[in-house]
């Protein structure tokens, strides 16, 4: 039988074709509402913030929603096993900060987040609109995570033909 | 010009050809080792015993490797929270606990292990051979997570026919 137009990939691998598709989906169409905390929170308030949200890295801002660091649940248990009280250490102490941050445009494909979190071994990354590219200046307008890149598999692998 | 034997897929879309894919692939080939602690040691422990092990959820065994219950960091920043001292507070005490623990075991697909992890909210899976069904007695012998996930995807992406 014939095959319909369309549906015909001749001369590729199923991970070719995969691939393919993966440089098609874009980070904007996937990514999560962002979470954040403000640079002036203690280490306590980003645990309570992170239990609220649901989620296991926070993006510290400044004014305007501008990305200033990154806070991890790691960083958080580094200071509990620590000396200091909690309500008293300021994030802005223990979180990593710009120009160290591992950052993703909407504009960039499913693939290139996701090897950004394997390469850099991180779980999240702050979705950032660039306000000015030579200062840093980014806006954080979401979040792209392991948790994203796991619902996407399934979602993808939901379609079948069986 | 005609297509090669073998890399034909007629009537089949490009998601329905990843979902199949995505059951031919199994757990016990993708796993990671399994990072563990005992049933005696206290919160403090786990969490040294996490930044050790370079991962965000432990499970926890009794003699000859049977799975006890699983430590998350959630569970560790609940603690560290509180007004207890860490080093007092055994993990028994905050684990979730058997047989209230979603496992996979390696047999199962790479498919159904990713979906286990997106409808239970979890990060991490252990995975386990199981020694007695009806006691629910399982050996842990790795675990599947959700950097699993984003690695395989990685690696599923990264061949392309350009």
């Amino acid at each position: 039988a014939r095959p319909r137009v369309g549906y015909f990939y001749a001369g590729k691998k199923n991970d070719e074709i995969f691939g393919e598709q993966l440089r098609k989906m874009h980070v904007k169409d996937y990514k999560a509402v962002p979470a954040v905390i403000a640079e002036t929170a203690t280490v306590y308030d980003a645990i309570v913030t992170m239990f609220v949200e649901d989620c296991g890295t926070l993006s510290v801002v400044k004014e305007h929603g501008i990305l200033s660091g990154v806070i991890s649940r790691k960083d958080l248990l580094k200071v509990a096993i620590g000396k200091q009280e909690l309500d008293t250490v300021p994030v802005s102490l223990v979180m990593t900060r710009m120009p160290n941050i591992v950052t993703v445009t909407g504009e960039e494909t499913v693939y290139e987040a996701a090897r950004k979190l394997v390469e850099n071994a991180i779980d999240s990354l702050p979705v950032v609109k660039v306000i000015d590219a030579l200062t840093k200046k980014f806006e954080v307008v979401g979040r792209f995570t392991k948790t994203t890149v796991t619902k996407i598999l399934v979602e993808l692998g939901s379609n079948r033909d069986i």
